[in-house]
């Protein structure tokens, strides 16, 4: 690769030189949504991120496989009462079925992924896919010795674990610290150790989606699936785990904790985490009555929200904040954005149509080099965005007449705004919505309707047979004047 | 329900009234795409017709359970050759992953339903999703007599089936005919009978997707996951069974096979089968060279096509025909339902502007009656679209003036339309591609600087001042105008 990459790895807290472990193939794992509810502002902004990454590194010509899981396996039960026979008889059509939950928000999730112009990942596997894969690990545990059965549930034995192995090798912190600040375990839990968390759970009776195992009819414990579905197509170690920083004391140092205990190694080289969102200064949580949804971000129809704004907008608003930072949500930011967002689609809108001189005043290539170093290091893209406001600035003085270009930096800097614009951090020109197309057609048909009136007949004719050239049949009647698509 | 509904069912032959066993719960299971490749025209056709079931089910009140599942569990091999250190070392990222393949075409597929307007199931499982079911299913044929094991791999037992059960009760042929026309076994066949399937298949080591079972590491028969995934979540037996014709004499005749010999009752009351497409007058097929795919059609880009037509107007095309008759595609039929789509929906737009007036020389409750006679008989979609062409000629004629309707029939009218044009046939407006507004924005822009040429600024500042309205700034400039979006 002609470019060299740092990153921020959680594991060493440094920032470190990329260096895939079998370049150009890259593994990149990143924990996605559970899918039980409607898809969180909060999570878009790991998934816009991780997006980035993927997008870059691809850019830079790795092959990466990247791995989004979906949570479909929970706690959900059911208050259904099969004891009685009236209920269960009605109960596979009558009763709450998860998997249609799942089936409404996975398909919400993927609509909020295609409308922020998120590309879909190499493989996006799901926990009840992998079941089968899940029991297999907990064997691996138990056989290793760092796991136990009790009652047909199966724990991880964390202190046992920790006497060979870092336990908080990835959120620092000491085994003694997380047991001191950790509830003591009541009389009837079947846990031997406060830390230790459940492999595979007994399901009651009322739990809806079980399976069987050597165990027990159950269910795996939500930290498993990862451990499984990245071992199953990444391997027993591969490049980049991510997810949002909100993971790494538990969900992440579970996982890790179980692949060590399977297979003796960390999964992944660099472990990569993102940051919170914030709304006014505040986490975003539904008791403070400041969280809102995608779709109302959108819309504007929420009460903190002053009006709607366009996915792009947010995208590029999220954009403007390294990932590693925490970025704040408010109004005003939102607006800022926004117009920030229209100055460099304006100006890479007037791209095409600019005219190269004989000679340049300007050159391309450094600008090129400092997009490429601010991705470079640690996906800078803040940092990119304001190399990309240079670009405008420079694009904007050519279409007005005050600057000088030649057709080499022309390309040069189409290629600029192809690469990171489009490309890298996926922004796109919006389709402009079907409510403007009537309001201009009907502001045109009104315009000729005057011309008829003031008796100018040729204006009318000519406004009548332009809009028929592009697609758009104008029908006189005595109540005015109708149009329809072609 | 108000409405009583007869369907044909494969099962029976007959033409028979729906009475769902259950209601107003109604269980649907439909056999769906295997994603390994693109989305097939043939197939579009399938969902577009059980969307129109699904739709016209829901409108009556029933609660419909819809699952359609993906196969994403198939005989898909690597030439990779494990044997050799090298490449086993690179495997898991630098070979094909059979779950990438997956994820491709199951977005593409999920793509083009979005096009077509067909609605999400309740319900989309996988079949790799559902091993561990599988697998349940294979123990209680084996247990039940009519399975066997031969060397890992497990076969069901057609002709000891046949000896309690009817084999060919679903595609109404006999056993001899069937034996008669079937190749003799190899000597190195592993079946015991030339019409016995296999349920569970021994994987060659070269075979990527595999799980271990008490019988060997493997996968599961094809026939064997609508089995599982139907019992799963509708139950041991459910409403109705639906799938394309071709799928009668061997999917849908062991499904019920394996369901009979595990719960003693066929799964489904209905059985429901779509008709193939032809074109013109040809099966569909690669080797004949008259294949393409629905991004093709709705592109026109292959050479058997004309031109493009909008997805909607496919789905119009397709509706166009009942369910069971064979569609024929030509260049001129799809010419005929690009103008009948766009006249319903040239209607349909003037409705909303229609006067009423104070007596009525039409009845529409007549006319909203036969529409319902029409999806009542089997759900016969192109008798409600002649029905629908006729509520249109009554829109265009109180448009016209030349027809009086008062306020009841206008309203009738008003449910009759978007009962049946939106939420039965899901049919819709389409979005103007974002290519004709710039079009029409340009044209404006031109026919103010002939304005302008003129010295008519009076006409000039009133165009940009309504543009300015409508959303879209002018700028002038030495080169011209520019516009851009506010």
């Amino acid at each position: 690769m002609k470019q060299t990459v740092f990153v921020y790895n959680t594991l060493t807290r440094t920032k470190e030189e990329f260096i895939p472990l079998d370049a150009p193939y890259v593994g990149m794992y990143v924990c996605g949504p559970t899918v039980y509810s409607d898809a969180h502002l909060g999570n878009a902004r790991t998934y816009i991120s991780f997006d980035l990454i993927f997008r870059y590194l691809t850019h830079l010509g790795y092959k990466v496989r990247y791995v989004r899981n979906i949570t479909d396996a929970g706690h959900l039960e059911s208050d259904a009462d099969f004891g009685e026979d009236k209920i269960s008889k009605k109960a596979k059509l009558a009763q709450l079925e998860p998997m249609e939950i799942v089936q409404k928000y996975s398909t919400g999730f993927h609509d909020v992924m295609r409308e922020f112009n998120v590309l879909p990942p190499s493989i996006e596997p799901t926990a009840t896919g992998h079941i089968i894969e899940q029991i297999e690990l907990v064997k691996i545990m138990l056989d290793n010795g760092f796991a136990y059965e009790v009652n047909g549930s199966v724990y991880f034995d964390v202190e046992k674990y920790n006497s060979t192995n870092d336990y908080g090798v990835l959120s620092g912190r000491h085994l003694e610290d997380l047991l001191n600040n950790t509830r003591t375990l009541g009389g009837q839990d079947e846990k031997h150790g406060k830390l230790d968390f459940a492999l595979w759970i007994k399901a009651k009776p009322e739990h809806l989606m079980k399976w069987p195992s050597p165990w027990s009819v159950g269910f795996p414990g939500w930290h498993l699936e990862c451990s499984a579905m990245s071992h199953k197509y990444l391997g027993e170690q591969f490049d980049i785990h991510g997810g949002g920083i909100d993971l790494i004391p538990t969900h992440h140092t579970n996982e890790v904790a179980q692949n060590h205990a399977c297979y003796g190694k960390n999964p992944a080289k660099y472990w990569i985490h993102t940051n919170m969102l914030t709304v006014n200064g505040q986490k975003m949580s539904k008791s403070l009555g400041n969280s809102f949804l995608p779709h109302e971000l959108f819309s504007g129809d929420n009460t903190i929200l002053n009006k709607g704004y366009s996915p792009m907008t947010v995208r590029f608003f999220m954009l403007q904040a390294h990932y590693r930072s925490t970025l704040d949500f408010s109004n005003d930011a939102m607006e800022a954005s926004e117009k920030g967002f229209k100055r460099l689609m304006n100006a890479y809108t007037l791209l095409d149509g600019l005219q190269a001189s004989s000679q340049s005043e300007v050159e391309i290539q450094p600008l090129l080099n400092q997009c490429y170093e601010a991705l470079n290091d640690d996906f800078n893209s803040p940092i990119l965005i304001a190399e990309l406001f240079e670009a405008s600035r420079i694009i904007n003085s050519v279409h007005d007449g005050k600057l000088k270009i030649d057709a080499t930096n022309l390309e040069l800097l189409k290629t600029l705004m192809q690469t990171f614009v489009t490309d890298v951090l996926g922004l796109k020109n919006e389709q402009t919505s079907s409510d403007e197309l009537p309001k201009v057609i009907d502001f045109i048909v009104n315009l000729r309707s005057e011309a008829k009136t003031n008796r100018d007949y040729a204006t009318s004719d000519k406004i009548r047979d332009g809009l028929q050239k592009v697609g758009f049949q104008l029908k006189d009647s005595k109540e005015g004047t109708t149009w329809n698509k072609i």
